[in-house]
């Protein structure tokens, strides 16, 4: 499935313009090379390429004829631009190739009143997460995922990648929120399920196999959302470790103690550091740990008591624990973890890989991770950290150049040999495609290109994503 | 996609039965009638056909062997045959025509330890529900779908149609168990991912494809399950209505307040009449009421303060309220809503529908229901029951010829009008496949077949589910 690289049967990319604008409105389709560009790298500035068009339809419909116009052509839809590993930007196309059509859907951002009832919301694809959350709050309830990029990440995005984020723990990926989508196959047909319906088992569940497809099958113009019950009370505690096995037991503790548990992350000593001398933060506990991890519970009643009654059960020596039932204690403690990313980035232009571990062998993993990174890439900056809850670890590389993909390969290899994933929660993207096979067997792979030819038999829609074109 | 009717490229039926053998033992392929007669009606005697080989395979290994020797020939997989839409038996072919093979999953009974440290479990699809339970349970977790058929459905049954139950309303269906899969595909490939990794963004989710899919793209052979935490503390609540409108309505207030909730069901006066007098049961509340729910709610600490308050909230007068926190007083409570079933079989053969409204339409519903079903069959009884909190009704109706399909047609266009689901939780199977389209828009269908046709090329895996091939 090569790009197509050339507009409709001898159509120029005018003729495709004017053919679009008359659907979009000319002020919708932006041709002029300056006005594209900002939808033409990704925001960490590592991937792009040039398009030939970017389009921004404004309804489901428009969405539909703007990818009859472009049948031929291949297809680069974007969100919000967060994205982590190339996937909504085009690429490095060959000079005499005129690039990708960019699908923007920002405009698709109508938000429908909260269904109380069902306690589910409408959403368009472009709605940003933060006016999802807000809108959700103001009817009493919670949009249970959340993540950084909160306020540029949009709905259609966040379900293209199976977003993640704090609280997966609790509620699940972006998967386990779509109760319905309405969507753009490569054909121009507009598929709907946007009912809410928890329960209804009529054949396959399109829907989520778009979920997580990167935008390799379809366009999503909107989701039926499930929300749920807002949480007045929390609790937050930062606590000491020995190391990985011992913060693991700990998190098992605590699953079974403490009802609401939300989040379970993770950081170690170097990290903590690095952490403490970026912001100026003073030390969180009397005492210096290798491992930590931040908890948080909320609950409508007041969750502390379990989270005590937890603590306690854990036997924790006192230099390793803190607990916060306060707002301003709370954003204290987790000021530790939520530094890491820029800490990191202040030292270097890191290498970032997102993996996950079965949690049996996590701690194994933490270790042998070290070692493959001194050996890999000697003289380099590791840092670890990550949503412990989910066996979801960020490995940060600091030092080899960010072209020289050696300390990469050699982690996703080791991830593999251990039974792991090599993209939790960011997808594989461009960056990624060509180490899939390390975490999807051939079967799995045949399985997953036959579905991709099925449902898009030109190869137009993110081309390149997912399944590696060089190769 | 006609069923292929004939055994490979002119083999006998004696001779597949043969290369069976040889990989699976002469013992587990069963080519004698009489003890093929139990594989091939279901348990409710409304359907079935005749196969020509039932084969038990013992490993995943032995499925794959047994899909390659019988590539070109239909294949029904059967579970625990606990369906009610004739999903897993063979059908009225043609006498002239041998019938499927019937591949039964009964020795796919491997239970592996719980994993404690992930809360999950790997269990064969030969395992049944109550095996799982008990398992669970050992481990002081707790497997959160459960449904009246536990003894006998199996896991492999209950993924391949995304089984529901009384507990969705908490922990969602079949679906949200699943964190990985093992299954053979119709060219033999095995597919597996049983690693248990929450997060892995790493292409399709060929495992989510395959839950619900009712056999049609592949065998089940094994499933990794997440746990729950086990909750010895629980609260049951009987309570009067003057309607579904009213009844809804205190499910939200419940939703929002009582953390635990887990079961919400309703039924109405005339069905508790015909339950008390099948079942000799005193009547559960002081005065009558048109509409009934039973709330159950369940967590580490007691829940009944919480559902007090809940109550409290929604000032019902105390002839409209009972509340019991002992095990007997709840079963007592709960025996209303249970005895439903076989109270309706006691006065006839029921037409059984199982059907999905959005909340914000039930009681619209169920309004019109009454009178679609008292013109389309004049003089039948309807009783009405099912699980509110999802918004799934099961409609029985009591009356017509079981052969005369006129009131299952008037009721399924109901809901389709009201953008309702034609299957719950009991899926399409061959019963439903003619109504497909009442759920699934034409794009839909022309997407779930490319899928199917990419899958399952040949058209083997149990022709006749999920696409009607009579029309």
């Amino acid at each position: 499935m090569p790009p197509a690289g050339l507009p409709n049967a001898g159509a120029s990319v005018a003729d495709v313009a004017e053919r679009l604008a008359a659907v979009v409105g000319a002020s919708q389709v932006l041709t002029d090379p300056e006005t594209r560009r900002s939808f033409e790298v990704d925001w960490t500035g590592r991937f792009g390429g040039p398009s030939c068009i970017v389009v921004r339809p404004g309804s489901t419909a428009e969405v539909s004829e703007v990818v009859k116009i472009c049948r031929d052509m291949p297809i680069v839809t974007q969100g919000g631009n967060t994205g982590l590993v190339g996937g909504g930007v085009p690429w490095q196309s060959q000079p005499d190739q005129p690039g990708p059509v960019v699908l923007s859907t920002t405009r698709l951002d109508d938000l429908q009143p909260v269904d109380r009832v069902a306690a589910q919301v409408t959403a368009g694809a472009g709605v940003t997460l933060a006016r999802l959350q807000s809108h959700a709050t103001q009817a009493r309830l919670n949009f249970p995922v959340d993540l950084a990029a909160r306020d540029t990440a949009t709905v259609g995005g966040m379900v293209a990648t199976n977003a993640g984020g704090l609280h997966v723990l609790r509620y699940g990926t972006m998967r386990a929120q779509v109760v319905g989508l309405e969507a753009v196959l490569a054909d121009g047909s507009v598929l709907t399920r946007m009912s809410g319906l928890v329960k209804d088992n009529t054949g396959y569940d399109i829907s989520q196999l778009l979920v997580g497809s990167e935008g390799t099958l379809g366009v999503i113009t909107a989701a039926r959302l499930r929300l749920v019950a807002a949480h007045d009370e929390k609790v937050v505690a930062l606590l000491g470790f020995a190391g990985t096995a011992e913060a693991l037991a700990a998190v098992d503790v605590l699953r079974r103690n403490v009802e609401g548990l939300q989040a379970a992350e993770i950081f170690f000593e170097d990290g903590l550091d690095l952490v403490r001398s970026h912001a100026r933060l003073a030390a969180p506990l009397p005492q210096s740990w290798p491992a930590y991890l931040v908890v948080e519970a909320a609950a409508l009643d007041d969750p502390s008591e379990q989270m005590y009654g937890a603590l306690s059960e854990l036997d924790l020596p006192d230099t390793a624990t803190a607990v916060a039932t306060d707002p301003a204690g709370q954003a204290r403690l987790w000021a530790y973890r939520e530094h890491h990313t820029e800490a990191v980035s202040s030292i270097g232009i890191p290498h970032k890989l997102d993996v996950t571990l079965p949690q049996s062998r996590l701690a194994d993993f933490e270790h042998a991770v070290r070692k493959v990174v001194a050996d890999a890439a000697p003289g380099s900056r590791l840092v670890l950290f990550g949503h412990i809850g989910d066996g979801n670890l960020h490995v940060n590389v600091v030092g080899p150049d960010p072209e020289d993909e050696a300390v990469d390969d050699a982690v996703l290899r080791l991830v593999a040999e251990m039974d792991g994933s090599i993209s939790a929660e960011h997808g594989v993207g461009r960056a990624k495609a060509r180490w899939l096979g390390l975490s999807r067997s051939e079967s799995e792979r045949s399985a997953m290109l036959k579905v991709k030819r099925a449902l898009d038999p030109r190869g137009t829609m993110n081309p390149g994503v997912l399944f590696d074109l060089s190769g």
